[in-house]
């Protein structure tokens, strides 16, 4: 037996029991693995600087978000909505004759998480997806990212020690690293869904293994992402400058490297943004997260500028300078198969269009985002353009970037393919949902029914009873 | 251009008009729908009972729960908390500050819908799949099952013309017909989504293209069930006679055509049930729906009772004969890979249990279910046995039978594989949730945003706002 089988086995028997604690307990569990993340921030971020290259203020935000996210989780398992509580009693008027049902939704068991490279906090060892499965009740088993071991490490450590001081069994958390060893959890029988950060490939490897299985189980993967930003000419002639700064900074945030990076621009043709942007690209050379991810930004770079019609108007010289890239509505569309694909790191292409005509082949061109960003006037007509944008994207943005994912009930972080292949969102409260089923109880006695779903509603919690939504107390 | 392909573009092309209808045009096209089958119920039932062989009792029960589920779906559309509304107004207190985020369900696009042999109308060309994509606002293309043709072309005249007279465009519903052209429809580019209500063997090949497609789209399959049922020593004492009653009525009804057919019984050794129930048994043999069904249910018979150790206690003689096995715990375990495959048909298998503890153990081997029963008096301890059973399906029974399905808000028909291969429901309200995807607006001026997410909320549906559940006006 090696140690993916030990894990798996050791979550798959406390299963029942974690699944059986109550929101107290888990709300407990999360604010004590935020608790002891803040009390080692110090270490946690010298660890992540070191093997990042990232920013200490930036990982302290990270970091901050971290556990803020966890301890939202926390008061979101409590408020109790998040379960979909439903109590039908029975009615003989209904077709066919209804019973008494009542319905709520129940942990998955164990489940497995990919850590992303980016996020060495908020998508990692303790991010958004161990926190939203852990308040759903399943035992997680992570897969750490190769590009921060020690800190994944670490934080594992951390989250242990606060699963054990929660008087929890050890298997509601585990850790494993390496190619290999993600692929056995994969496959263990025991495990009941997968999700994964990361790229289109990676992410299509391990959705084909998931339904390959003898028992195949959901995949949650978030992928690539183009996040398109429109500028229309009125808004282009009023705030050109403006909207270049915040392109500028949002590009070339942390090395470019968010799958939300604005990584296509349609501008007007005599743009101002275009005339601006050039001037505030940084001409030093980040250090990119891994020499994986460097050599893919070089490749994807390179395949670009090879286009006929594509010009370099800054970078374009060192290896991972950031890059702005400018070209022809027509010249896109010529070569979508190259130009559409997602470049991850510190690259934006501006897309000059002549009219609305043309800005909308462009759009009808572009595969699923996670974002897609209009910056327009009052005076534009932009029915058609909301209605197009959101058919593109999970997140359709009317001020700012793309690059900032709040972390609340209204968040959706997903979008069509290759953005997602799920209909989920794996940033923000929903979020759980990924990691929870329905069981419904028919014509159940009293002491069967978790409290949940019993006419007193001990706890409180929001339900829908004959059709009505009552709210929680 | 085949007719798939037609079909295909011309729902493609109408999604986004459907996609913006109200909710009230919704309703009305459903209750059209549900108008006009109610309307033709004569023949349609007259041209049922040809194809199926199904008695006509049944078939104008099962055309009054379809058109009843038609209209309570256009009733939750106008009801409105399907979107799961969300509005989260900007918090600069939030971690990272929160801008204002506003989210709600969209409507996929296109989906495809493979109808079932068994529920001619109620899982067929207008029935829960097609009524809950409808309602959440996407065009269907449904693929006719073989064994009701005439019945399958008629019922699409009559919600075309249903179409048609709601003022919609043709290309909201299609019908296509055989094995290639379902596999044409599930290739096709602009399908978003697959169900699919069959066999196991059906269900795994259509999950595996839907993921092999160059664009992965989900599938929904509602697939093999066991639906095992528990009998408590002190219930069998108490009124072993009246369970053999409603058990020989569950799993002989509709000749066991049902994916929730009882198809294993877990009773006490020297159980009065199994005294009462050959008896109970019909010598009668049922036409089934198909020939395919009736070589299946001979052949998933013959290997049933090939194995050492089961014994027939009724039936087993001619080809459909409804058909009464029993076997010991031990038989049941030694030969799981036989005796845990459905039998789809009028067939159960009675399994004596010697203590809780081989309860248990079988309990422990039992694949996913739609439905697990459980009949137990007051004096048993059952806080184990529940939780099992809702571990293992997606409906738990305290009494009756789990043959029949309530369409209502807190229906689950799911469960875990090979019940299903997805975390939602073929039945009830939410079913809907499988036809929709989130997208969520940021920093949207009011002009941009659907009324369903305005501050002042038009249309009064139940929203979550800034965190706290608000019902609907």
């Amino acid at each position: 037996m090696n140690d993916v089988q030990e894990l798996v086995t050791r979550a798959d028997e406390v299963a029942p029991e974690f699944a059986a604690t109550s929101a107290a307990e888990r709300r407990a569990l999360l604010r004590g693995i935020a608790d002891v993340m803040d009390a080692g921030a110090d270490e946690l971020v010298t660890i992540a600087g070191e093997e990042t290259a990232l920013p200490e203020a930036r990982l302290r935000g990270e970091l901050a978000r971290t556990t803020w996210q966890l301890r939202k989780f926390g008061d979101a398992v409590v408020e109790g909505s998040y379960l979909e509580a439903v109590v039908d009693h029975a009615d003989p008027s209904d077709v066919p004759p209804r019973p008494d049902l009542r319905r709520m939704l129940r942990p998955l068991g164990p489940v497995a998480m990919f850590a992303a490279s980016n996020f060495p906090f908020a998508f990692s060892v303790a991010g958004g997806d161990t926190a939203s499965a852990l308040a759903a009740g399943c035992p997680v088993i992570v897969k750490a990212h190769s590009g921060h071991p020690r800190l994944s490490r670490r934080t594992a450590e951390l989250v242990s020690a606060a699963v054990e001081a929660a008087g929890l069994p050890a298997g509601v958390f585990g850790l494993v690293e390496g190619f290999e060893q993600g692929l056995a959890l994969v496959d263990a029988e025991p495990i009941e869904a997968v999700s994964f950060t990361g790229s289109v490939a990676g992410g299509r490897a391990l959705l084909d293994r998931c339904t390959a299985r003898p028992r195949p189980i959901p995949f949650f993967g978030e992928l690539g992402s183009l996040n398109p930003v429109v500028v229309t000419a009125a808004a282009d002639a009023a705030r050109g400058d403006e909207l270049a700064a915040g392109l500028a900074g949002s590009f070339q945030l942390g090395a470019g490297q968010f799958c939300t990076k604005p990584g296509l621009v349609l501008v007007p043709q005599g743009s101002r943004l275009i005339q601006e942007l050039p001037a505030q690209v940084a001409e030093e050379e980040p250090t990119m997260l891994t020499e994986r991810i460097a050599e893919g930004f070089a490749t994807g770079r390179a395949a670009a500028t090879a286009v006929d019609g594509v010009e370099v108007l800054a970078g374009g010289g060192g290896a991972t300078a950031p890059t702005l890239l400018a070209t022809d509505a027509s010249v896109l569309l010529a070569n979508a198969e190259v130009l559409l694909e997602e470049v991850f790191g510190p690259l934006t292409l501006l897309v000059r269009y002549a009219d609305a005509a043309e800005r909308e082949s462009v759009l009808a061109e572009l595969p699923g985002s996670l974002t897609a960003t209009l910056h327009a006037e009052d005076s534009d007509d932009i029915d058609g353009l909301v209605d197009r944008l959101g058919r593109l994207a999970g997140r359709v943005l009317f001020a700012g970037w793309p690059t900032g994912v709040a972390v609340s009930w209204a968040q959706h972080h997903g979008g069509p393919w290759p953005a997602t292949n799920t209909q989920h969102t794996s940033v923000g409260m929903t979020s759980i949902r990924r990691f929870l089923r329905p069981v419904a109880y028919q014509d159940a006695p009293e002491r069967a029914l978790p409290p949940e779903l019993r006419d007193d509603n001990p706890l409180g919690i929001p339900r829908r009873v004959d059709g009505r939504l009552v709210p929680g107390a």
